[in-house]
């Protein structure tokens, strides 16, 4: 079976929505936000710490997973959940946000390259180039472009991608789309959308043909910041047998022009299938998202703060602490001597074992230790805050929850 | 309440005891292996896994604890057991091993730097220089050295030493003392002995002054690979009243002289105190260890291969491998799509969840869940190890045990 989607609560003033979907792997409890797990790990933590912070679905990258191991290699060893040992959903992209990291995104300097490659040896080679000269090239049949590994040449067509995530295993998968830069004109983004739109159809064909019988082909809505091309993919992508709907690509150059994305787009949307959110999940976007009827999220941005010593915590606390963001900067000296846990209300493991004190000391002597220690904490910040999503949509108190939650009044 | 010993049976035919060391926070099972945690953190790991592993005592280090966070920040803090949340027994070193790192190691080139410097960032600073100059000056009355951190000036004598480690709160502390080289003449090493000597003398003085009840003072034998020297060192420092022993500095030139230094020294100790043999613990010269009648070993070893890609096996999957040593190099190729478990007899974390492939996938994409997996691996071979080599004595099977476990016939 594929995935059943079942909504079960909704707000009675905004969009949002409170569901469980069911899959072979097991059932998410919507709005959710999955972690994301590039290399078929969530950098630091093992599937056994991710049971234990209850996250019900993850996110891998093809795009990282078929350079290596290789997905034949995957698929040879059973697949990703018998590879990773984790027996819950999974979620796999289509290669093509890399691709669009790989070509236009470099190209136009649009975008920080830490969100593009959340893996950061990755990172490291793209930015050893700095020429930008795209490292791909998109056809009307498929895009071209050099390993980040090795250079060597790989081909990527709607057909390869979507074999590619059979053999991968995920339970949720993407349709290969081209991702526009804010920078391209209408007239590209409109020639780019044509593509998408009939790479979606080849993508549905090969789904049918290879896939395991309980993956579940998600489509993805494209457009840029435009109106008009928004409004046609939610149409064309809605009316197609997707059995879930994404929304990606450029979000435009400000939070207002997502808001605004999101509002021409998800009224156009059946009601029935999950909608996701590509590649967003900070607080102020899951309560905007949320609101605008988004189901699903991810975001690398708290495993990454985490390792970078920033770590998330209440407004309660950020108060108390005359923090502007929701982020504690560990490395602060203020803390050498600090024996109360990063955040006094939080129930995650790093806050109920260590201080930060000692989150200090290991974080600024780049012990190992500090970054699971870290990311177990913001994955469980985040996880946590979806958690209270859930249940003030559930208890009809959405509107106090999101004035309450919100971060940037 | 200091440490109490007791030796519960021994073997007929060797120097080899099973004990009991009770301290304020717990026992130790001897022959016992302390994990190092350099920096207060065994690196990658939590003092919960510490727990799930059976460690029963930690060994950190005071010349890197002194330098960051510093020792009067950790008394601050409630000392080491609270700074890291970790409530069973603990030992700290005096330094005096990284004064001789940046003195005559470096002079002679001596030891790998690997071995000195188990934290690889302090490797690095060190390897920078390459042109030998020692970064320290030895005088009768204590050491003077350049930081790595920051290349400040540091003044360590033996009251500055045991006080740092009564500051640090450990259970165990060490005398500080000189290590010499091995290519030391033999009047240099008998110089240097005096001055350990005296300086055990000042240690036993600071101790009675500074301690806090729960602490134990270690002396170290010394005398480098001079059996004079040793038996010399074994009876000044027998005699002196310290609550246990250590055999410490140039162990000689090969695994022979290493027994030899043994051989001589442990029969002139007391036998009602514990011995520790500083800075040892792979196999072989665990099992040579324990039958000379030593009762505790420390050694960053297993912990650093399991980040270089070494995971320890037995010697029936050695066999089966084809593997000389009891190493296996998980970044081989042939384990690309091998589903079994590192170790099929291994019982740990690691084999109970995760195969050779997708270990081998994480050390390839160098993930920071590859160095907490292997660890908890090495770790809990050779805490294993250590049961079943008190097993074996206290069922008086220790010549088959050593027979059926030595590596290099």
């Amino acid at each position: 079976m594929s995935l059943r989607f079942h909504i079960h609560h909704r707000d009675p003033n905004t969009l949002a929505r409170v569901g469980l979907i069911h899959t072979a792997h097991g059932d998410i409890e919507t709005p959710g936000f999955m972690p994301v797990a590039t290399q078929a790990t969530v950098k630091g933590l093992t599937p056994r710490d991710l049971y234990d912070l209850d996250a019900q679905l993850i996110i891998c990258n093809t795009y990282h997973l078929a350079l290596r191991p290789g997905a034949e290699q995957i698929a040879q060893l059973g697949g990703l959940h018998k590879f990773m040992n984790w027996d819950r959903p999974i979620s796999t992209d289509s290669g093509g946000f890399q691709v669009f990291s790989l070509g236009a995104a470099i190209r136009d300097g649009v975008g920080k390259i830490a969100d593009i490659f959340p893996d950061e040896s990755m990172r490291d080679e793209v930015e050893i180039k700095g020429d930008r000269t795209p490292l791909c090239k998109i056809d009307n049949d498929g895009v071209t472009f050099n390993s980040h590994l090795d250079g060597s040449l790989v081909r990527l067509t709607p057909e390869k991608s979507i074999q590619l995530q059979h053999q991968l295993g995920a339970d949720f998968i993407l349709a290969f789309d081209e991702c526009t830069s804010p920078l391209d004109t209408p007239k590209y983004t409109r020639e780019a959308l044509g593509r998408t739109h009939r790479w979606a159809e080849r993508c549905l064909e090969q789904h049918a043909r290879t896939r395991r019988a309980y993956q579940t082909l998600f489509g993805i809505v494209q457009g840029g910041a435009y109106r008009e091309l928004r409004e046609e993919s939610a149409r064309v992508i809605g009316n197609l047998p997707f059995g879930g709907l994404a929304i990606g690509g450029s979000l435009g150059r400000s939070k207002g022009d997502m808001h605004a994305i999101l509002d021409w787009t998800i009224p156009l949307l059946p009601e029935d299938k999950p909608r996701h959110l590509l590649g967003i999940g900070e607080i102020d976007d899951v309560l905007n998202g949320v609101e605008r009827g988004i189901d699903l999220f991810d975001c690398a941005a708290p495993s990454r703060w985490a390792r970078n010593g920033a770590l998330m915590v209440s407004r309660e606390t950020a108060q108390r602490e005359q923090i502007k963001n929701n982020r504690l900067t560990i490395a602060n000296a203020r803390f050498t001597l600090d024996t109360s846990p990063v955040d006094p209300s939080c129930a995650c493991f790093t806050c109920a074992h260590h201080s930060r004190a000692y989150l200090h000391h290991l974080h600024r002597a780049k012990e190992l230790t500090y970054y699971r220690l870290a990311t177990i904490h913001n994955l469980h910040f985040i996880l946590n805050f979806m958690r209270r999503v859930r249940e003030a949509i559930q208890g009809d108190s959405w509107q106090e929850f999101r004035v309450a939650n919100t971060l940037s009044i």
